[in-house]
């Protein structure tokens, strides 16, 4: 199995309980999770070494934080300690016609506050062969896109696979820069991109006809990028969705069929479990659609455990991605 | 904003958790709801100042009550005190084929012992521009009928909008009078009517070949009233409803498409969200379908949430009403 | 009303709350069921005189088990006490396209060490009237294999129906004889055969062209055998199921349509509700097509409600038979 | 092991979890209880048949009322069904120097509205040893006292034990009776009177220099008493309690030294506790100090459990009467 | 009854179920909190009109705070929306020997970003006759040092009674000032100072030989300070205190004996308690050593209460004030 | 710091909620422990390298009860899995007078049939410096008890330190061997014994005036003994405890004083918690008292924490130790 390293705020997650409006809620039901982190976690369930690298509050906060984390299997030792407050979101989930709701509260918290120079990112990457990483990292603040940006540096010294999710979310960014100014630097130095079209455009000013040509296009840009995915969800509500996924590999575009997930019982963190699948399918086989078909199947089967992380074993996830998506009880 | 003042009885609200039978449950979800303060509250939600008038027991309990409808935002200083006992209601959510079971124990309460003369309605409904009864209370007692149409008429004599909802349930009216000896006084000092054509042929004896005759035949008799509501429920299963309504305004009937909900999270208070959207829309638009889609834009909504009442801001109703039913998750 | 009398391994049920994973679960529901033990308490529902014949720990543990079933109405005068340890199994309920799972843990249960001398059958089916058997019981010990035997034997002395559920499972079965062993001694006691073509097959060695000649060759090995019975469960997803029945009558078989079940609450047991259902169609009914339909009823009522137990009236079951599945709340 | 016939109102007992006030309560605890069914269902788990007289409104929380009692082992076949609703009491468990608080509804209940004639006494007792009443009953309508007084009538011709908690509820009694008016002619059957000094005087006028004296006094009046039993609570806080408890038995006073109970974890049910500890000791002991000592053992176990329901065996309460009070493990 | 004014940062309270510590928690119970509000929810209960003037954020989150002030009765209506978050504690309740942990998360709060000019005070005190203040609010930045000041000077001119806990978190204070910058102008224009010897001294290098010499100090340098109030609390262990409490009114020190509170089931909040009941009976009683008195019993009774709320009638705390801490069952 | 090594069974722990009973209860808490586990969890929290050695069945159920140890900090690297079940036990917390009670489940336990040469100890025990065992082990079975040997004498051959707790549970032992055949081979490679005189006397049939002069002649017979170490449990209550210990250091004993435990939140795990203390006071204090009194502090501090497992800090032991249990909020 290989080392897969990660980057990334992890956040406390306070959900209300069963269907419970944020004005109901008298108790909230409290994990850890990050995009990035939730990677992690699912992939340390498959039998791979993960190590997750944030910063934590030195509290007992943020101690419980670090230990969540290792309950999932994550290591995390290369988690440092200081800055004045936990990330925190709030999140209250929807059902039928009503969406969930997320509000966050990230502002100043300890990985914003980070020290770049806190990282010693070429001991942390040793022994690894993964690296990933996401666009909301450098959305926090400088130091944390300087932080970012250090850690795929390193990475390309050695040769590590990077992979990056550069979704950025728009209404972060508050620290005086814009993604087109701090995600072209960081997309330099990544072999495999998550992003869709419409994400190639907005930071990069690149398009195309179509996927593939944008694809094509930011290539020639980033010649380092060796493949771009993507993922598609149809909503039909908020406890039905359908999924499918496609995988420019350079030379063309693969797809899989969707997969329909109804009822949802927790749909954050599906994507982050769609790039863990990825990963191991692309380290796993030597098979690119069965991979992406793999990345997919552990997106649903996220969809019906509670949490962001993908609780599950390897073979459940290939039962899905082979189709047996009956629910017939295992016994 | 305006001020509705709602008259009705309030009950507490036992229900089982999740899907369990009576038999099972050890514990009891505990809220208090009514089918008019449910309208008074959902209203409150959107800003509207919103007044509930009923009688509790001078008892914690009592208290309690109270203090529930005061969280959500409703006026309660012309709440009376005194009587023998606070209505209850139990409640087991059903679920697929398996019907939702609601027991009252609403006899002898403290609005059904109701003396009319203990309310002042000039005073209540002092600055009020709507006023908002059921076919329930006439159902209770003599005193609480009493009082009910004394509230119309005080409503009548400032010009003040009366809307009321005439169903009536059948096995109340234990006190000696039928619904037809009761309702027509009421009905006609009310201008919104909610009901559909059997409830008008039941209780007036007025029939017509369509909905339409019924309504305008319902007018000849009752010349104040100017429209006349009536939603239409289809019942796949336990969990799964479509609704739309039907708004006669002396011309025509408007109508609206069905909304698809699925899964129902709680489907009680239902149609009294119906009436909160109703009057909202009407008070707020200056156009009768946007109104009645508003309507049924609410009652939608409120069946995704726990409890009698509708939580929710306009804005989140208004998308409802404007197709926006997906449930993508809002950040 | 009758007296049933049923006989087989009774577990505590220990499953993880909602659709929480093993791993994420610190509480877990503790109920106790068994699936002889489930017809014994939906038929005491129904107002029959059941009584359970098992074996439990001589602790609070087993005395909690037994208390339970009384909870369920049915009669413990006959359970006996004494052996090592309470049977248990562990259950994760899944949702959409993640399967259900249950984790057994038996080995060396108090049932399974019983000494057949143990239980005075004649003295426990004084004035039954039927007497009901499962294959998982032969399949536990020898001993637990000879005292099934031993109440077959004596319910036929006294010209009692008897019902087998032969399904047996293959994991089980681990004191040295294999199903075609034991279970034709077990079958050829018995008056009604739950059984499908596959288990037919694998058991006894007896196949046909079809259902109804696997029926008439088995009558032919075991000419007591007056009805065989099946169901077929199509299933769209772990929440989703389609369920249908049938019945072979020594002439014909009668068939049910499918009722469709969505959202499903809690499968287990379901395969139990429709044999109490059978049972009491085939003692209350002079009609096997109603008897069967309400066996189906049953079975699908039973996947709405938490728990192995059918927890419901005879209108209520009656109601579902007759196609009353809208949902539609009962006040 | 004998047979205990009691006769009382059940009510459902809804409480708030932990020590939240009725305010906070969002979750009620649901049991049922009353005193006479509390002594049942203690002597039940004890090993006697015990029959509980009452009656229920016809509808599921009925139902599930006496499922409850059936759960706890006490026969219910004597239960009638039919009246307008159940009676309930909220419970709000205090703490340090906040005292528990009770809020009953119990007007109009099923019971309070019975026709005496509804019960065949001689029927119910048929087989039974011992027959057991409170003051209670008699205050809740004419209707109650006529059907206790005809209980203890049929007692009293069948020669069997009648034991009466005469404690009255000054704030009951609204039917237009007095306790003097209508305890006398119970009293006047009943061999074992549960009552103080206080209570004797008020009820009967009867009094004397000291405990024994009024109970001497009391048997001059009414012949058939032979015992008078008291207990004494110190109450340091609604945590922390003393219990004692006096048996006079015609020539002396049995006394027995405090039981120590902190902290208490549910109070309630606490005197009936006694009352069936005495009960089982003056049937299976011939000792009364040991009875009376039996007696506090058993109320001070109840004090450690949740709800009215005393849930112990034989060996428990044993245990503490020999002064096994120091919580030690047991394995 | 009054209107009571108070002002300061309201907190997201997020604490651990029963005893469990962080690490273990998997919920968290919520509720709103702050010292100040904590005063004006308690007055509220007992008929006060109190309203609490604070900053939120303009979310779901900020808005669920206000209407749990509201919930409590306490007039929301000058809550000012805006800032980027809502500060946040974490509170795991210790037992016995293991103290309780509260870890702030208050930085960069929608309180401590406010400009003071969003304020209107002189709309806000209009017919107010109280005005209460706390030292944390000086302690979180200028903006809210300067608020506070300008609400002080309001009441003055308004002639209006000002409180003020001058108790101040030496840990806070991180926006240049220290205490002694700050305190001395709030002081200078409160009336009636919480406080002990040791606070003075720190903040205004104010000393005396004892406490009434230090206030007979205090008030040279502040001639508006009328009273001087302190309390001392006796810890035993997490969950036994004692409680009392002193004043000095200008001429002597009132003393109040000590309650004992065991077992405490949230003592977070209890200082809140004290100062509400002290404003409550130096409004209500003409007599300062009852209103100390009630002060205490508040507070004392506040210790048996979950939440920082004292959620209480008048009538209960003036029978604890009165002794009456039996906790015998209140019916 | 250091590297621990313990083996031994760890349990399936399942509580009934609060003081219910198992009768009662419908939940059950449900965590993973046993005594030399907790003696690593414990210690992994004060920051040392503790790896557990036991064997798990290769299920759900077995994987979660290691990742529960991983969670505590637990290296479980060296866990092995198969053999047919995990052990259970059943824990209902007792209060005031009424005992806690367990019930175990351990018959035929994964550990139990372990084969020895499953374990490589030479490959476990590298870089180790401490190994613990307790006398439960070799009382499941002769597996256990042949690999707990197996394990102490290779610590013998690498020098490192070896505890035992010699405590055997008398009811165990079922497999043909008594605590004398096998406990003396153990006892005489470990350096530290924690036993009583009691314990000393029963197992090796040595004794002494005192317990010194007992631990004089165990000397004698066991020349690795180095230290003896007792506990005193005075117990009041289910929930009110003193502690102390002892320690022979081969010269002197040395002792503490009681600590006051009021209300113990959980008992269970208080034994191991002192051990844990005790073996990290011997690693980090050059001070035998010092590290005598931490490891009742330990266990003090564990008795006010929920499930076997101490989660404590150094710190907060160092406290307790220092006295500091008055029990104030920290800050």
């Amino acid at each position: 199995m290989s080392k897969i390293v990660t980057f990334g705020e992890v956040l406390m997650r306070l959900s209300t309980p069963g269907f419970s409006r944020f004005e109901q809620a008298r108790q909230l039901d409290v994990t850890y999770a990050g995009g990035e982190a939730n990677v992690a976690s699912a992939l340390a369930y498959w039998g791979h070494h993960t190590a997750h690298v944030t910063r934590f509050p030195d509290s007992p906060i943020g101690r419980s934080a670090a230990q969540y984390l290792h309950f999932h299997g994550v290591d995390i030792s290369n988690i440092i300690y200081g800055g004045p407050r936990m990330a925190v979101y709030f999140l209250e989930t929807g059902a039928a016609l009503r969406a969930s709701q997320i509000v966050y509260d990230r502002v100043n918290s300890s990985l914003a506050t980070i020290d770049p120079s806190e990282l010693n990112w070429d001991e942390i990457l040793k022994d690894a062969n993964w690296f990933h990483w996401a666009g909301i990292t450098p959305a926090l603040s400088q130091g944390a896109a300087d932080a970012c940006l250090a850690g795929i540096e390193a990475a390309r010294r050695k040769e590590i696979t990077v992979s990056g999710d550069i979704f950025y979310r728009a209404n972060l960014w508050k620290y005086g820069k814009k993604p087109s100014d701090v995600l072209p630097a960081l997309t330099a130095g990544t072999d495999i991109v998550i992003a869709n079209r419409e994400n190639i455009k907005e930071i990069f000013g690149i398009d195309g006809n179509d996927f593939i040509e944008s694809c094509v296009n930011l290539k020639k840009a980033f010649p380092q990028v060796s493949r771009v995915v993507d993922t598609k969800r149809t909503s039909i509500s908020a406890t039905h969705n359908l999924l499918r996924a496609y995988l420019w590999n350079g030379t063309s575009v693969l797809e899989t069929p969707d997969i329909d997930i109804n009822p949802i019982v927790d749909r954050v963190g599906g994507g982050d479990a769609f790039i863990a699948g990825l990963i191991h399918g692309l380290i796993s086989f030597n098979d690119e659609q069965k991979a992406l078909e793999f990345g997919v199947a552990a997106s649903a089967l996220k969809h019906t455990i509670e949490g962001d992380a993908l609780i599950s074993t390897v073979a459940e996830v290939e039962a899905i991605r082979q189709g047996e998506t009956s629910g017939r009880i295992r016994r």
